[in-house]
């Protein structure tokens, strides 16, 4: 048990330092790459809608796209944003509504993502 | 121009009506889909978040899903929940920002039906 | 109601004689595209799993693809092959449980499909 | 060649883990995932067709949709249900005849799978 | 086969008006999708790879997609670069190989448009 | 670092195995597969483009499709026709542009099979 929490552990590590090299790399050679940058924070500033209700739609379309490192930022901006529990389960919900099979398979790294930054006893 | 607004709600009339006759033959053909009719119910239920804010997460799925009639069923939930304008828009933007490319073609339809349920002026 | 039917036969017609089109177009030009269709040609013979089974795997997958000119194809071949309305409702719901949302969009054409080649009463 | 192995059977049962985990940590925290198990359970039961054949569709589908977990359950289905290797492999080549490039990365987890509970010798 | 065509030339000349429409739809009420249109233009600048090959690319990555609008695009841009027909073909022919199934269908309309702007004698 | 790079490079190593050991499996098992590797072969020969144009089209889709081991055969066979890093670079702005989100993910993978083919200072 403990084993496969640090391995669970290790993968999430894993994803936020490929992130972060991967980051210096392409700021550094790509200018497509640096708009995106700048595409992104813009995307999920303050607006109409707060940032936290943003990240749970991110939340949502990162399940259907089955990516777990998307999953990994996203559930961890709705978090720090003051999304609860409850609420990032029932972004999850629509996310499972609208592409199921696969959703379910990605759903259990969203879990884990939970337990990484909510503790295992959520 | 008038001709073309015509073709703009002939369409969406169009998925109305498929929605509705698709939805009577497989309720009444399949016992998969029954249950899918019940899960889509409950997903979409006020809960921790509201309705409007769960249309809004499907409207971000729907147009990286490039599902057209999807973006006709969730945006007009969207609206009919309260949603103004500009909360769509922005729905739209964290689509947009996880799915470029092929976002800004679905995109277009999303206009059409803003168009079609908040008027051509808007 | 029959003008109705009358553009869904107009779409699935105009879905085979495009396949026609392109299929002579792209014989004659790309010798990728001529390996393609002797690959196709071998999958689909009867083996361990005989054709009517193997076209069903393939309306699965048309439905979880959105692919309605796929579902038009092996819809048919499956009929042509001896499966029922049932076993067609069937593969469809498979595919339905393994990529829900947009399926049930998909599988307004799949309706369309069946009624055309069975009649609108079944 | 012997590490190897042991690393293939490592990924499969952690797979097995996962899914179990998630299984009870949505069944607890979310009424749409229950309702999705009743919709799977309803999808995979024999009908028209039997069990064994929808399980070869949704091999397929996970084949095209690259959802190894996917594959490790439905191949196991299909192998419990009485498919034999060959069976299992032309439902692999359906999916690999719509959805070619990606598909022949997939299918090598397939393979891990089927040696994994058919032997290293089939 | 006048009045097909005309239906072709109809369908290419409403996806080149909803374009339009869209691009100052969406230019006049999203900041990000300003920015996109920015990142757009950077990426197809000559660069290391001429803008010739570049929309070669994206006219692979857009059969891939099935995103019909996309190819209508990137054809034309291709053509205007100075790609030829031949060309075209060898970038639709890599897309068939890293997609093969629903691309097959895609290339339908990349046809419809290469005879769009090439003349029904290609 | 040192301990991460290994880890990198065994990533690597082992998708090359597994690719040798499928690809062993498939071709002495199906024989659609047999025809698909004679199809793959055709693709990436010199034509009107050159391979290396064809190999970096190869790049982008794969960026698209979130295949890492699609990515790190055709960076590798674009490397080995003569491309540059830059060219690389670009090819992968053409997939970024068209896929956004989940693209900024799968480029991570790029980055390391760029470092593991032309060195950590690149």
């Amino acid at each position: 048990m403990n084993e496969r929490k640090a391995l669970d552990t290790a993968k999430i590590e894993q994803i936020q330092r490929d992130r972060k090299e991967a980051h210096k790399f392409f700021t550094d050679k790509s200018k497509v790459y640096r708009i995106f940058t700048e595409l992104e924070e813009k995307t999920f500033q303050d607006g109409s809608l707060s940032k936290k209700h943003k990240e749970l739609i991110a939340v949502g379309i990162s399940l259907v796209n089955s990516c777990e490192s998307c999953l990994e930022w996203h559930i961890k901006q709705a978090l720090d944003a003051g999304a609860t529990l409850e609420e990032v389960i029932e972004a999850l919900e629509v996310g499972l509504e609208m592409g199921i099979g696969p959703t379910t398979v990605t759903n259990r790294f969203a879990m884990k993502v939970l337990k990484h930054y909510l503790g295992d006893n959520i």
